[in-house]
């Protein structure tokens, strides 16, 4: 029964790359039809597309980095109701007190018994170990994120991970495994997702106001390269090491999450399909370092490989496109895009403004102008997303990037108390972090087309849209 | 020695393709090497990179289709010194009428001689035969460009044809070979590379003010579904057809000239190299044919191949990247997104807005928020293009999308009666159009990479930059 499912399985995916007409393609040395036939093609596991965990009245938490992203989340989660922190893990001691410290302030006497564990690079799983949270999140360097959440899935704790969920295909599969085998949540952080626009924007897809979905586009364009001054420990320390070692689009999910969600890709409607990408060349790291530090810094020692500017082009299993953008070294105005088109009309943002055939009410007449800023209180107060209603304000009083930290924070909370499916799958988290290692890939062979793998294993087809939560 | 320049040819191109890493697409069915051992890697006709043809200080201009564009055209051209209209050629003779009418009240007693040819499709030849024409500009739909170019060269007319320059890349090549062949002008009518913005940005880069270039993105967004209307005559009348018979990006050339040239592709710095094109479903034009006309309808027996929104990555010599789009279908606003960017700033349009690291004086502060509108008051004054300085102000008068039309033509004229090299050479016509056909070859094969035809025969290394012409 197996075998015939995978033949049949094998020859249908070649018969769909077929049909777009890439016969040759399949031939080449690095044939991407061979995700389709690797080593994580069957699981005897469970899928967790919408997967509910048993409700969990009162959460034990424990968080791995807390450096910067991590001692963000430690202040919104010290104030959520029915959630206790019971372990903190850093390398640094001073990092870990300032928590604590923090925890104290916003909430005394809720959290009586946190661990504390620093000094040693393993000494995070000690904590694991003798805490056995329910929930575990990590907020460490991006190589970090895949080792750290398949150890805390193997102890049956709940894994939230920060973007990207990891860095290559085979920790992908490593952690889609390690979930399906403990069957437990591991979802990906991608607050973007919860953000008012994009919550309103997703809103205005699900109610068809755009029509038929024909496209998308996705960005990170976003000037970090002062965070090179990180240079002893701090997220600096350590990205500034990846545009050295990698070439592709090395941080597209804040961008990309949201619309995948708008397609729903990973649920029912659509799946990614195939991905080609081309970077410009890497000037700006190299110029900037060598203004900014002497000679014989470790920045002026490093070859940045990475393009300034990554463009890629996603195809999706229903033929529409994607176009994902990524630059951290650009002196430009930071954008994520977050553009969705259809027969109907386009949503984009940067600056938020909307094109709708037959006008946008109370603003524009037509589809040849944006309505934008003010145009778009009637669209607002017809689409505002329901949990933006309940939950925007509260988020904007906890804060956290204008408010989306604590929103997925809330509403992650709200899931694991009830025993609700979250928002984001391990799938999900997979498929959307995915387009780094494939640009990377597509890049070093010239910009040759490359296959996603389908982390559902072809169950993406059962799983629900998300729907638009109350 | 012809042999061994070929062998080495392809040995260098071959090592250049692998350089890039792409071994494995060099065995695909649709070779992309295969451009360079095609039918026209060699010709014993001299280059035409920077080529002058003698003064000419009467021109005498013949003009094929008069319907919409050349309309337009003729509006300008009649006003023009030394310029005398000698024939004009169109399929319907009311169309040849109007324009003689016009030309009348214009410019009267100023072209005493117009042959006037109507009525069959091969009457144009005539006109060619017979006026002889110093200049013949090619006015009519794009299937027949080529064709009449051509003709027009073999018969020793410098020849301006209409966007985009051809179809194919085979009749690219006819046109490239006939020019060279009669050492005739054979100019692409690319009127939007004399836009007040983008003569302004093309300076602006060349000044440096960006720094070292790195991408750009152009697109032609413009929902042209009301053309449709036109069924007996007229542009929706024949260009309704190609979106049911092609696939791709099939108008790119207004987006693309412009940022071509701030990057120097075909002229001594950077060159096109490879491209790679996805399209999205094709669904707007049948709704709109749906929505709009009987079921019996001709428009509602075409099934629309074309995908409403295309869009293609272009990889230059230099590795530089480019991102075309191409939408005449869909409900969003007009734009041709203009954006180039560099290690120092970039420069966007619509809206026209700028970055610059260090800010654009007298308006921003830093490269993090875009100047725009009235904010760039000082950049125009210390940057505007001094051709646009010198006829700007009479090509507002003249007219024709908002003056670029008049002041191409002015510019034209110019060149041609000093005998100065035209702005765009053949070459940049072709490689802009070849866009085209090269992303319908690229999605007929999943979105395999292309390799772009070198219509310079490797001469582009010496062709100058586009001056910044004073």
């Amino acid at each position: 029964m197996k075998k015939f499912n995978r033949r049949s399985f094998i020859r249908k995916s070649a018969f769909s790359l077929a049909a777009l007409g890439s016969s040759s393609y399949l031939k080449g040395k690095n044939n991407p039809a061979s995700v389709f036939s690797d080593k994580h093609p069957f699981s005897n596991n469970a899928y967790l597309g919408d997967f509910k965990a048993p409700p969990i009245p009162h959460v034990r938490l424990a968080i791995i980095g807390v450096g910067n992203r991590g001692y963000g989340h430690v202040q919104n989660i010290a104030k959520i109701d029915n959630v206790e922190i019971v372990g903190i893990s850093d390398l640094y001691q001073d990092l870990v007190n300032r928590s604590i410290k923090m925890i104290d302030k916003l909430a005394p006497n809720r959290h009586p018994n946190v661990s504390t564990f620093y000094g040693h690079p393993e000494h995070w799983k000690k904590m694991i170990d003798q805490t056995k949270p329910d929930v575990l999140f990590v907020c460490t360097n991006w190589n970090n994120h895949a080792p750290m959440g398949v150890y805390a899935l193997e102890k049956e704790a709940h894994t939230f991970i920060e973007v990207p969920i990891a860095v290559t295909i085979d920790e992908m599969w490593q952690l889609v495994d390690a979930a399906e085998k403990h069957q437990k949540h591991c979802m990906m952080l991608e607050n973007v997702n919860y953000g008012r626009e994009e919550l309103l924007y997703l809103n205005l897809c699900r109610q068809g106001v755009i029509g038929d979905i024909l496209h998308g586009e996705a960005s990170y364009i976003h000037d970090l390269r002062w965070e090179m001054e990180d240079q002893e420990r701090g997220t600096g320390s350590w990205r500034t090491h990846h545009y050295a070692k990698r070439n592709g689009s090395l941080y597209p999910t804040h961008g990309l999450g949201p619309v995948a969600q708008y397609m729903n890709l990973c649920r029912g409607e659509d799946q990614f399909h195939t991905l080609v990408s081309m970077s410009s060349p890497a000037k700006g790291r190299k110029d900037y370092a060598a203004k900014k530090y002497p000679a014989d810094h470790q920045w002026n020692q490093l070859e940045y490989i990475a393009g300034d500017m990554n463009t890629s082009l996603i195809k999706t299993n229903l033929g529409r496109t994607l176009m994902v953008q990524w630059d951290e070294t650009s002196p430009r105005p930071y954008t994520r895009k977050n553009l969705i088109q259809g027969t109907k009309g386009t949503l984009a943002g940067f600056p938020t403004r909307v094109a709708l055939e037959g006008g946008v009410e109370d603003a524009t007449e037509n589809h040849n102008q944006w309505a934008s800023g003010k145009q778009l209180k009637s669209l607002y107060e017809k689409y505002e997303h329901p949990l933006y209603k309940r939950l925007g304000q509260k988020s904007l009083e906890m804060g956290g990037h204008g408010g989306m930290d604590s929103l997925m924070l809330l509403r992650i909370f709200e899931c694991l108390h009830q025993g609700l499916p979250l928002d984001q799958n391990v799938y999900e988290g997979c498929a959307w972090s995915a387009v780094a290692p494939l640009s990377e890939q597509s890049i070093a062979n010239g910009g040759q087309i490359q296959v996603f793998p389908d982390f559902t294993r072809g169950h993406w087809q059962k799983t629900q849209p998300l729907e638009i939560i109350i």
